[in-house]
């Protein structure tokens, strides 16, 4: 069997390829893409067995772009599933050309407008009033400083980054929080034979928890002008056993003030979740416009892991 | 009795200082506060009477930076509360300085970033390869465009951007989406005697629709490692008649993972709004971590009411 083949979001060296190597080793084939979309559209065309991409990020929340392609308004990936999570670790350095260790010579930083407020601590210590140049990613900051003549600028980004664009770590982690973490969500094509015959669960490097639990990812729309519908359903989930960890209302893109709602939950051990997962979407049915079933895969045990 | 004042998110000519017209009309005193954060201060120090604040775009979604200050993971605003809500029409025009109304002499563009996306059909058709700048806000790049010399360059802005800066208006409602609306979120503080004394309802120059739906927003934070306290949480709304209509998902910033619901219903006819709400937040504390009731007001009639 051909090499498995892994898509994120690029450049090289973003946190997606990260996780992408944290979950899948070295011994498969990484394509980066240059948007969620492309990502989405590449599992759902088959041109590769999964996509990693990020989901929910510990201190801002849900990433509303991976949440609106998940919700799939126009049914452009209806063959996508989730089959698998990754916890990264978010950490910044700072990151210099080689030889280039002195903090107090620096007098030009680039990263992502995100990681200056990240740093925020850090920056007002060592850099108040240095110049601050936004670039598009951490990653894309790296590659400018490695890239640059003088010797005198800087980046914040991983050490990933530092790795790959052959930096040198003047100091690490440099993040204001510690535990800034992003869960990232493997993909697949539910009718790909080849990531059916290899599941997720036995390509990737990272060890499962010692204790298994399930999580599933479910969509529906209510029907407008029905009052109660959306307790309704989420009662369904109850009913089944299926506790809900979270719930997030996107924009249903065809009616003004309609949603989609997503609705991750674990199973309580008892239960058989392939059966309660086709239960609750039948009885979804009856209450809802429309639904689908996201996938059902094996956390990886945030801390939050019941 | 002075002037009620009212604040909304700056600069002059904003969506936000666009909605505080069309709610309060010009015969109140209307303050441009730099943040959202700072908004909330205004009303929860009592700065201010009223907060008028983005909290939903019929295409995006929610306001995130609004949500995170109504959750308030840090208790910063504990008496603001959600009295009264405005549906704004988003609309973009293309705007040049006066006597410039020939579109294909336009060789600049100025505008936010995200009104480039909405207005792309018109953008792709006119002016392909035409140099685009980003700026902080459509209003800025009204400001911009009025201040410069030569009349070569044009902004995408709201008709209220062109009237306040004494632009022309070359082409009227240019997005490619012509129902894209912004729900805003009016804020008082409950301790304030003013606003009790003279409640939005009385103030507000906009007619109420012909019958009166009732809109209740309460926030709350299960337990962790408590299966099923989501699902107990949102039936109690449903045993005293409030109607869940959306559900927000915020990290709650003090443990990762663990998230504060933000819970908006509606009110069945024949139930008493307030005695339902302090029943909710009654039995909310057996099941929840925390809970807060952030308001209750008069639905002012989008498409979807119920």
């Amino acid at each position: 069997m051909a090499l498995v083949t892994v898509t994120f979001l690029g450049p090289a060296a973003s946190f997606s390829h990260q996780a992408a190597v944290e979950s899948f080793g070295t011994s498969v084939e990484l394509q980066a893409r240059p948007s969620f979309a492309d990502a989405f559209a590449a599992v759902q065309q088959q041109e590769v067995d999964y996509a990693i991409v990020p989901s929910e990020n510990s201190s801002n929340g849900s990433v509303v772009q991976t949440l609106d392609l998940l919700a799939d308004p126009a049914g452009s990936y209806p063959d996508v599933r989730v089959c698998g999570e990754h916890y990264l670790s978010v950490h910044h350095c700072l990151l210099g050309r080689n030889g280039q260790v002195d903090l107090n010579s620096i007098n030009k930083l680039y990263t992502h407008p995100q990681a200056w407020g990240q740093c925020d601590k850090f920056l007002a210590k060592h850099f108040k009033g240095v110049e601050r140049q936004d670039v598009s990613s951490t990653s894309k900051a790296g590659e400018i400083v490695a890239g640059e003549t003088t010797e005198r600028s800087a980046a914040i980004a991983s050490r990933f980054a530092a790795e790959h664009h052959g930096l040198d770590i003047i100091e690490e982690n440099i993040e204001d929080n510690a535990n800034n973490t992003t869960r990232f969500l493997v993909l697949r094509n539910m009718n790909s034979e080849r990531t059916t015959r290899l599941p997720f669960e036995k390509v990737k490097i990272t060890p499962s928890p010692s204790t298994t639990t399930r999580k599933t990812l479910i969509s529906f729309m209510v029907y407008q002008n029905a009052p109660g519908a959306l307790a309704d359903a989420l009662l369904i989930f109850k009913k089944h056993g299926m506790n809900l960890t979270s719930i997030n209302t996107r924009p249903s893109q065809r009616i003004a003030w309609q949603y989609i709602f997503l609705v991750e939950c674990q199973m309580a051990p008892a239960y058989d979740d392939k059966e309660a997962v086709t239960k609750v979407l039948a009885e979804l049915k009856d209450v809802t416009e429309n639904s689908r079933d996201l996938g059902t895969w094996n956390s990886m045990g945030s801390s939050s892991d019941q």
